[in-house]
Formats: C-alpha cells, structure tokens, sequence
C-alpha cells in the first residue's frame, strides 16, 4: 500500500517526479551516463539550469520584471545570513516580524549585523497567529516576514506596503498560492516543501535592490556573484535542482499556481471543517490565521492519544506527529499531496469519534 | 555502450552506488516512502547520517582521535570562508601554499578577514609543480593547502610537518590514498569527486582546535554548532548524504583506502607510462608532482585534435577535454573508474600513433 505522506519536509512530491528523478540516476537523457556522474558545465546539465530558473520566474508571474532566480546550496537557513549581508547597510538597519521557530533564526543572524527590529511577535501565545497593526521604521534597510510558519500552522494572508525591499522566506508555502509576487525585493524557499527534494534552495531577486550595503560580501554569499555567475558560482546541488526542475515542470503541465491552489484550497476547508466539527479535535491556530499547508491539531482529551495513532497508522497515514513545540498532530497538505489523502485521514477521525 | 567516463567532476561513481541510489528514490528501505519525501528526522535518515559520518572516520584511520566527520551543504567553496570563520583568530594571521585556482579561491575569502600569508606559490609556471622549501610563519593560526589540484594535475606527496592546524582542500583526492590523516587539523571535500554526487560536502574536523578565535561566527557557518547538531544544524542535503554513504560502504568493501590506492597506482601508472612513451603527448604537470586523480597531457602538434578527439569519442570515452586554463586533455582517473577505462584511453592513444 502507498502511504498517505503528511511529511512536513522534506514531504511528499509528485510520483510522477519520483519515476523521472530515479531513471535520471541511472541515465540521463538516455546519454549512456547517470546525472549524478556528468560535468555540471555540461550542455544538458546547463539546460536543466536555465529551464529551471526561467521556470520558476514563470511560475511566479515575474518574467521580465527585473528578477533573478537561483538555485543555491545551504538551505533558507543560509539565506538568513545572506539576507543581511547583502541588504543590510554598514549603518543601517532591518525590520523583522516575528511568527515561529524559522522568522527566531533569521532575526538571530541578522542582529549579529546590525541593529535589527522586531515590528511584532506572536512569542505570547505560542506563535498561534500572525501579528497584526504593527508599523515598520520608515528607515529599515528591509522588511523580513515568513509567509508560512510550518511548526505552529499559520500563514499569512496580506504583506505590508513597504517603501523598502520586502523579503520573505517561502520556503513552506511557495508555488501553493497566487499572490502578487512582485510586491516582493527577495523570495528564498529551502525546496523541501513543494518544490523538490531537500539540498537546494530557491532564491528570487529583484536585481535593482544589490549592491547598496557598503559590505564586503564573501563570494559563496554574494548574491550578485551568483547571478553574474548563472547560479553556478560553485558547482551546484545538481540532482536537488533537477528534481525541482521536474517539480516545476509538473506544476505547470497541471495548470500553474491558480490550478495548485483551488486543489490546496478543497484539501484545507476539507480538512479544518472536520477538525470544527468533530468534538474529539481542535485547532492550534487562530483561524483567521490558519495554514493551507501544515494543519495543526489537538486531541481534546489526550488520554486518547494511543487510540487515534493506531487507527490513522492502519490507514496507511505516515508523518502526522506535530512537531514537539505544539504537540498533537500536524498534517502537512503540500501541493503535491492528493485530496484523496486527506479525506482518508479525515475518514480516520470520524471512524475515529465513532469508536473511541 | 556504457561509457568511459573521465569526467573531472561531478565524476563516475561506482555502479552499485548508482543502482541503490536510484531504487532509494522509487522506495526507500521498503518503506513505501521515497527517500526524498521523508522526515531527515526519521529513524532511517537519522541512521544514514550516523553512519556516514563514523564511516568517514574509520575509513581515514580516525575513530576515536578527537575528530568530528559532518556532511554539510554549500561545497567546498563556503569551507574557504568556514575555514577563517573558525579557525583565525581576530588580531591573528593565516598561511595559506598557492597550488592552483581553488588555493587562490580559499586565500581571496581568508584576505578579507585577517592577514593571510601566501607561502608559496606556482603561478609562474601555470601551477604545474607544487611548491617546496618554503617557510611557515610560526605565529599563523593555520596553515592551509590543496592536496590535489583537478585543473593542473598536481598532487602534494607530502606534507609540513607544524605546530599549528594543518587545513586541506581534499576535494579531489579525498578517499584515494593513504596518508596520516591525524597530522590534519581540519580535511574538507566537496563530495563530487570521490565520494559521491555534487551537493555535499564532508568536513573532517579535531574538535580541539575550535573555539578559540574570539569571533562571533554564524550559526550557519559555525562548525561547533554542527557538531553539536550531529550534522543536522538545518535540513541536510539528504540524497547527496544518501549517495556518499553507499559509496563509502562500497570502498569499505572493498578493502578501504589501501586496497583502492593499489588500483589507483596501476591506473596512473600505465597512462603516464604512455604519455612518456607515446611520441605524439606530452604531460603538462613537473613528473614528480603528478597527480594520480587528474592526468593532464597535450598533443606535441596541436593541428591533430580533432582526429585524436574522433579517435577517442569512437572509442566510447567521454569527459576527456582540458580545463580551458591548461588546454589539451585531462584524463581523471578517480576511485570508481575502472582500470579498463584507462586501458581503452591507453589503446586510442596508440592506435592514434599508428594511424596519425
């Protein structure tokens, strides 16, 4: 039986994807060589970068608006030092708001550079909702926010209108949802979400916001080196980016970001009215503020913990433990998870307030 | 027609590595789960990590000498920062032996955080030998060089002996050989050579010789926290893990590094026999810094490429081509290439005596 993955990430991708990715490893292009053992300099490992970055732009409605896509190592972890290193002037300083565990790392970094504000926290309650009514100095270098707070299970639904870049790390919600991309300096997402596997991380950036800091840069974190160098500074994390290269290319065949999302819209209301409605359950979110990603739950009475893992375990339900700040359960509804999934664990919780 | 492939990186890997790894991708363990969709919490990625690392170890005779093995994203061109980062002490200084592009890449990011002291270097000479009979500061933090130099074919035979850390760039020759490994503060790789697919790369590090700069370092860069993260600091690049650990457990098999020098021997051997003895080559690296993972050599008449270049392509080899800074050839020979690969060269190249 094929499990029901609700891995928060690295998390499910498309089977299809899956298929191309492992005959990749055996031969490539039917080149007679794996695409683990050819030059990244190659012609058809050049190709799976181009196609890869002006897909992305694509998919994102933000071809020939000024920006650059790349395809880094590091993870968005990275980008939480690159952030400051190559938008933070020597003098200046950035604003942050503060939503979870990930939005925590990257002010850490970011203070270690210069004076950094946090505009507003949810820290008061566990992260259970996104801060609202706060103002950001007129002065920052840049606005920091995380769109999808993966732990705590919530999102935001409306970015600030800022005078300065604003910079946001999508790392779980990108590709999930229409937005108006443009609005943003810099996107970064750690692919291990919804578009890939883990080891490579999407940077999009509106070129005009480098090169204003004053800072000597390192050359693995200058994002100018990378886009001067077409994202292959150093040699790349080619099966990573390849992988998403197929995740993309899924994606647009099913329709782009306004077909992903109506699927990411049924999966979500299907899901949190079960949680509404079944007495057994409840939400950790406020639910102005809850994920179409990660659904955050609780048992009601957790004495019953045993009982319901036993029953959504034989359903053939894999990666629904919550992470270990909130407890309880937490199902991850990624783009390239099937709606059937999710009604086999929302058949789980009703069988489940039958028989407990 | 499986190939010959002598490219210089991302380069062959065994067969065996390629097969696993592409049935790791379908399902990983018989968990119905790809490897790629699954938590790097998870029991069974936890238990890759764990044992790639003190694989890595025993493999170079370290276990149980003070030293750390972590698999860490960004390529071995972030550990030219990492290694100031860590190792160089505010007010301090660092030496650094110039033997090729990727030296003169490492000293460019130590130049921008201290004094850096360039002992030596070939650059006169288009790096075709390895500097010997220079002098190390003794007040330097470490000392820095590049056992193997993929784009000139030069391979140090042997090392200073000095009382500060000795830091090697073992990308390309990593796994090769035996050496006292234990005469090495710090060893790093990126994995793309001999241990695996490009986007990993395995830092070996004595713990002692960290914590000591005064720097505040960040996290993302910061070896200590790797350590004490076991590796794990962020999402690491599973698959690439994945790909190096069944590649090491492949040399263990084996016969570990002394077994796989002997093959490596006889395969340098009887090319560079044929260039010396073949009237129509001639080597590019001094005879005795060869190196015996990249083997550099040109045509005495330049005017006879292309019908060599259709000799050996008919010949089913492939990845053959010089770095554009040396021109001419370069045959890498690296721990998976099987010695009738380079019997296939050796037989082109005689045939194109004959014929030419």
């Amino acid at each position: 039986m094929k499990k029901h993955n609700f891995s928060a990430g690295p998390s499910i991708l498309p089977q299809e994807v899956l298929q191309k990715a492992a005959q990749a490893v055996l031969d490539f292009n039917d080149s007679g060589l794996s695409l683990l053992e050819i030059s990244h300099r190659s012609k058809d490992f050049v190709a799976v970068m181009d196609e890869a970055r002006s897909l992305a732009l694509e998919l994102l409605g933000l071809t020939g608006k000024g920006y650059q896509a790349l395809f880094l190592h590091g993870g968005a972890s990275l980008e939480f030092l690159m952030v400051p290193y190559n938008l933070m002037t020597k003098a200046g300083k950035a604003a942050y708001l503060e939503t979870g565990t990930w939005a925590v790392g990257a002010i850490k970094e970011a203070k270690a550079f210069g004076e950094t504000v946090v505009v507003a926290s949810s820290k008061d309650a566990n992260f259970n909702y996104i801060p609202k009514g706060y103002s950001i100095p007129g002065d920052a270098d840049y606005f920091h926010c995380t769109s999808n707070n993966t732990i705590f299970g919530t999102q935001m639904t409306e970015f600030p209108d800022v005078d300065m870049p604003l910079v946001c790390d999508m790392s779980s919600d990108i590709f999930s949802r229409e937005l108006d991309f443009s609005k943003f300096g810099m996107i970064y997402a750690g692919a291990q979400k919804n578009m890939g596997p883990a080891g490579v991380t999407l940077v999009v950036i509106k070129e005009e916001i480098l090169g204003k800091t004053g800072r000597s840069i390192p050359n693995m974190l200058n994002l100018q080196q990378h886009i001067e160098k077409e994202s292959m500074y150093n040699t790349p994390p080619v099966f990573a980016t390849y992988a998403s290269l197929l995740t993309l290319q899924w994606l647009k065949n099913l329709g782009g970001i306004s077909a992903i999302e109506k699927q990411n819209n049924a999966k979500a209301e299907l899901l949190y009215a079960e949680i509404d409605r079944n007495p057994l359950f409840k939400g950790t979110a406020v639910k102005e503020d809850r994920s179409k990603m990660n659904v955050c739950f609780l048992l009601e009475d957790e004495s019953k913990t045993e009982a319901f893992d036993n029953l959504w375990k034989a359903a053939g339900i894999s990666g629904l433990a919550g992470h270990r700040s909130v407890g309880g359960y937490r199902a991850s509804i990624y783009n390239a998870l099937p709606i059937q999934s999710v009604q086999v664990l929302v058949d789980a919780m009703k069988e489940f307030e039958r028989t407990a």
